[in-house]
């Protein structure tokens, strides 16, 4: 059906002529996929027949770079100001962040100028707090106001405010006191003041909190946008859900790239160039390569025990392989539970309590499993019968200990207002490894009477 | 600051007499987060005097075992009677489909008849389709109404519509042909008809479609809800953006579990069993166990070059984990970008091109550090130079080939309509062990003249 869509849309663009009423239908987000594969002529064309709200929500989809090159170079100026007068405050500091500041110049010179200010406002607020996603075109209102009143008002300015189902209300000095909706103040009586009606306890965020805390309580409390207050509970913006929307996609991306040990791009892979990809990437694997020197430290270490019983070396990777992966699970696990709050830090002793469980479990079913490979592998005499051993009593020693490293690690970084998605799978399994290594060879010159 | 709100709530919810005006002051939410630490009987009590909507919301925050308690064991029938009602299809549906037959049953006969039908209606539809989450409480008017005849409508069906910014237009047949907002037939002159304001081009995914894509056309187009179509078109619900919020959450948290090698949980972390985790954590771990046993076989069939050159083995963790490490790495990205579609499938060699470069740079980095370690490892002469060599250029083929299998597989996996995201960390580090000790020692061999 998305496919039709589309299609339908690249034929409507691609006429001979472009017909103004087709063209009123048109989604943004259609218009910005479909933009860039028109010939040159043409997308100025159709910018400039496009209602400049619709051009506005287009260009919002597409690179700075391009939005600069269309708003700055390619379009008329006068749909320039039309575009740029309908872009979303929001939208315009998100395209200004991305831009040269004398590319900025060159934009802000063609915004309308009571925009600017505005503008100027938001670019102040620090990246990834809730404020620098905020629009300021909403609706407010005072509390003394009558519903109907509120509809006047609206009818007067409805077009131009973003968030428009909801009515904030705020005092003299612009304190947020309250707030209603659209739909309440039409069902109620045309007479009745704001004030008998609002909900005067609002849920508001700081404006300099994380955005991924504005983002949890709008799904926490299944609101569909959320004023922004500053330090004096004055209201000065509103975040909709829809921004936040790409505010937990983001935010998902980047706990997944951690996870991995890349630090997170900041763009999306496929813009990504190769020397960025590379610079995100190797240092964590420079690191993890001298931490890897333990491994070998320790092999090191025992090599008369190995050099004694060379099948030893079979297992190594099988056994601390085993423990890197059960430590990745319980890691990954506790990011996740920690990110979502599900978990607290505070209640680790549960969670460790729970691991000891999980890791005995696992590690028992892991053992028992290696340690027939280990027999199938050393034979069915007492050599045979005492590598399976090793190998069993091993893979349940590393299993359960690796699990505990995996729980834990996050929880201590977390302690140490560190980020617990730092205990990523890679680094887990090279602590694994170490660890696995020490706990194989204790236990195999043991057993073996080596060492 | 939300600390401050929940410590004021607990005040109020514990405070010697419950005030109505107080109550109905609360956001259900906050009401779910504070009744679980309250006294049994002053549960019931705030349940009784809450507005019924807000009761509603609240349960809805609780588990379906908790809900059916309160709902047919605890509350008196006429505050179940009015819960029932206040609360939304949607989460009718969710909490029945959480029960035991029997339990529904008892539910359904305190849900009043007029909304027991489309109870049923959205039950019938699959798990994870758009449909699932949909609630059927919207605003539809026909085409030729004036706008103030849908605002008088509004004041009649208003209260009860969950979605009230949008108001979609179906013609006879219940067809899907138009949407506009509230505030557009705000906005429009009182007599003119809807069709002469409403977009008739409008975006809706069918009943059927995966919620995922529901999710995409909200983020993609901006939309605070989407309408559902069935296959003949007709409006048979809408999704609003604050149920796709908890769909994308869930979604990130499935992929982040898949990417350790866990089968998603079907529960967060802190509500699953011991058994559960166990359960779902096992299965990969012993497949990733008997993968292995090609790691064992590699270095079994390499006994005699390892017995000849001990000092081989201290590298084993070294070179296989790196590997691992990279191949981790590359997966995880192409996993990302395929889930979020940033890369398309179709993509595979533009993506292959760019891991070439991205895996060399890293290996050639990775080598030059590890053939120094070698060369120090093994003293300064000739032994530790080859050793050296044979470290230096191990690495850069491993970390080369395991970053290509890594990004690789996704992409097979997609190809055979399989989940990429099974190309977890663990498979992709087991696969690399194997992959990295064949390398490993036919370059020992080689290049020491053993084997």
């Amino acid at each position: 059906m998305m496919v039709d869509r589309r299609e339908r849309i690249e034929r409507l663009l691609q006429a001979e002529e472009l017909r103004r009423e087709d063209l009123e239908e048109l989604q943004p987000y259609d218009v910005a996929v479909v933009l860039p594969d028109l010939e040159p002529e043409r997308q100025i064309r159709l910018l400039i027949l496009l209602p400049p709200d619709v051009a506005a929500g287009a260009l919002e989809h597409l690179d700075a770079d391009d939005q600069y090159a269309f708003l700055v170079e390619r379009l008329p100026v006068n749909t320039t100001h039309a575009v740029l007068a309908a872009m979303s405050t929001a939208a315009l500091v998100d395209l200004l962040k991305a831009l040269h500041p004398r590319q900025q110049q060159a934009v802000l010179r063609l915004v309308p100028p009571a925009d600017v200010e505005d503008v100027r406002a938001l670019m102040a607020y620090p990246e990834g707090s809730a404020a620098s996603r905020m629009t300021t075109e909403y609706l407010a209102v005072r509390a003394q106001w009558s519903a109907d009143q509120v509809i006047r008002h609206f009818r007067h300015v409805g077009r131009d405010v973003e968030i428009a189902h909801y009515v904030y209300v705020v005092d003299r000095a612009g304190k947020l006191i309250g707030v209603t909706s659209l739909r309440d103040v039409l069902l109620a009586e045309p007479e009745m003041p704001v004030a008998d009606f609002m909900h005067a306890s609002v849920v508001s965020v700081q404006a300099t909190a994380d955005q991924e805390e504005a983002a949890r309580i709008l799904r926490d409390y299944d609101f569909g946008a959320l004023p922004v207050v500053d330090a004096e509970e004055r209201l000065v913006g509103v975040l909709g859900v829809d921004d936040v929307l790409d505010v937990a996609e983001e935010e998902a991306t980047e706990d997944i790239q951690k996870g991995a040990s890349v630090v997170p791009l900041d763009t999306t892979y496929s813009r990504a160039s190769v020397w960025s990809l590379y610079y995100r990437r190797v240092g964590w694997l420079a690191i993890l390569v001298l931490l890897n020197l333990f491994s070998s430290a320790v092999i090191a270490a025992y090599s008369s025990t190995l050099a004694a019983v060379l099948s030893l070396a079979f297992f190594i990777p099988l056994l601390i392989g085993s423990g890197g992966n059960a430590g990745s699970q319980s890691a990954t696990l506790m990011i996740r539970a920690l990110a979502t709050q599900d978990v607290r830090p505070s209640q680790w002793a549960t969670a460790f309590a729970k691991e000891v469980a999980v890791g005995a479990l696992l590690g028992l079913t892991l053992g028992a499993l290696s340690a027939l490979l280990g027999v199938f592998r050393g034979g069915w005499g007492e050599a045979g019968w005492t590598l399976g051993l090793v190998v069993g009593i091993t893979m349940v020693a590393i299993v359960v200990v690796a699990n505990l490293i995996g729980m834990t690690l996050p929880f201590l970084l977390s302690r140490f207002k560190l980020d617990p998605a730092v205990a990523s799978s890679p680094l887990i399994t090279t602590i694994a490894d170490a660890t696995g290594l020490l706990i194989y060879f204790s236990i195999a010159a043991w057993l073996f009477g080596i060492g």
